[in-house]
């Protein structure tokens, strides 16, 4: 963490009208419904040379998540405005970063049911300079295989991310860069990414169902392999047939497109990153290129 | 909410010491791993006239609870003084209180995985007059059946409750007072009690399982049935055979036994509170006065 002031943006039962503050002057209520109950929902968002990478996508999945809480927010301009205002307070308006936002259901007395609809959702916005991991990209990673126990609503992007947390660490523990999650014999997704195989030519993924977020850096892959002509086929990857994928990598909005060249220790096809992933790769920085514009 | 100043405890990155402050004066840094990512554990414990009901076995939990997630705390001293001292604080040594604790794995920049071991544990204290109610205990209550789409990890007392809260509204929308999770077609728990069924003079209830939390008054239900020579059988209550059940109750340490007298609009047995259940309210009332001295 730089020791330079980093700015936040806070709206909530103390800060009513919106407030921008230097991060560590940001207070949260104990009974914030974000910090006891996980009653809230996220969003990161990357910038490339200071110009958005599909913005408006993600403030809509952003309001999707919203919805499917019934968390009663929808000042979409508002969220805009703090994070443009914070970039520039930041001194972001070049180079990479990444802008996090979260909405909580507000400040109430402790209790499960939805507190009075007089209650403000809490909205907090922060912004940092992002370093992309390069040598990930070029070299590719290690990833572990997880038992995927979340709960059942994994198409809504909330901060109930204790799971991803765990598996997330039995990674790094075991020098692992992701955890893919496994359900009922098949990979769902990753911690914090969307998983994809690549068998005979074929581009396979976990179609979109309650159980994986609809990434945007998915949406983005499938429309690239459009483009290109490479068959895609979203179904189900059995654990069983990993050995069989001749590449596999994940994709996120900081993991951009990222080669998994090991699971559970056994090499994935050469045990290098794959001709079709470094293909996509390639398209993928052309084409955020032209969509951060 | 009384207008009474309320006091809490907490110990954070900002009040590393420990500190008691007004409730409202108590601030959690929007990157608490609580607020982020649901990383941390709680526990509610009861007062009856001033007397702990079961102290010992709830702290117990909590570092059961602590432990599972590998939260490196266990200052237990810590937490019962603080409980003490925030009795005295809000005028709490006589009556009826709740006691609320969290733990969480404390402040860092927002990463899936652990952060570094010098990030010490945020903890929250705050306590609160307890009014039961009567009327549920004495007439019972109408509960809907939810779909269990909470995580695998239900033995662990964690503050991702987003599921929790969902089904609780959707009780309280439909004139609810609890929601019954139905996982694989049995009954599991509710959002925040144990589901216990009685049939042909046998109560029956989820066995322990990752489904379901270990709850304090289950156990208590458990040890009265024994001493009364009330047959149990810890099995599953398939959601089709609730029909079929002479009565059904609740159990929790805010909720004690309350009968079930309608689910999903239908009643249950006689539609009032069944005479098993009534038995097991007067006994739990005797081993309550006898535990809370």
């Amino acid at each position: 963490m730089s020791s330079r002031k980093e700015w936040a943006y806070i709206k909530s039962k103390t800060a009513p009208k919106g407030l921008f503050l230097p991060k560590d002057k940001v207070n949260i209520s104990p009974n914030d419904r974000g910090f006891m109950f996980a009653d809230g929902v996220y969003e990161v968002i990357r910038t490339y040379n200071g110009k958005f990478y599909r913005l408006p996508e993600h403030l809509k999945r952003f309001q999707h998540s919203l919805d499917a809480l019934r968390i009663n927010f929808s000042d979409i301009p508002l969220i805009e405005a703090a994070i443009k205002e914070l970039l520039a307070r930041n001194k972001l308006p070049t180079g990479d970063a990444t802008i996090y936002l979260q909405v909580t259901r507000g400040v109430w007395q402790r209790a499960h049911e939805f507190p009075p609809k007089s209650v403000r959702p809490t909205v907090y916005v922060e912004a940092a300079r992002f370093v992309p991991q390069k040598e990930y990209a070029r070299l590719g990673i290690a990833a572990i295989t997880a038992s995927d126990i979340r709960w059942g609503r994994c198409d809504i992007k909330s901060i109930g991310l204790l799971a991803n947390v765990l598996a997330r660490q039995r990674a790094v523990e075991n020098g692992a860069m992701e955890a893919i999650f496994v359900r009922d014999g098949v990979i769902t997704e990753g911690t914090h990414t969307n998983v994809f195989g690549v068998q005979k030519g074929e581009v396979i993924t976990h179609p979109k169902t309650n159980h994986i977020l609809a990434g945007i850096t998915r949406e983005a892959v499938l429309h690239l392999c459009a483009t290109y002509g490479i068959p895609v086929c979203e179904t189900f990857i059995p654990e069983c047939n990993i050995p069989k994928l001749d590449e596999l990598f994940i994709a996120g909005t900081t993991t951009e497109i990222t080669p998994v060249i090991k699971v559970n220790g056994k090499p994935i096809g050469t045990g290098k990153p794959g001709k079709l992933t470094k293909a996509l790769q390639v398209a993928f920085r052309d084409h955020v290129l032209a969509a951060a514009r």
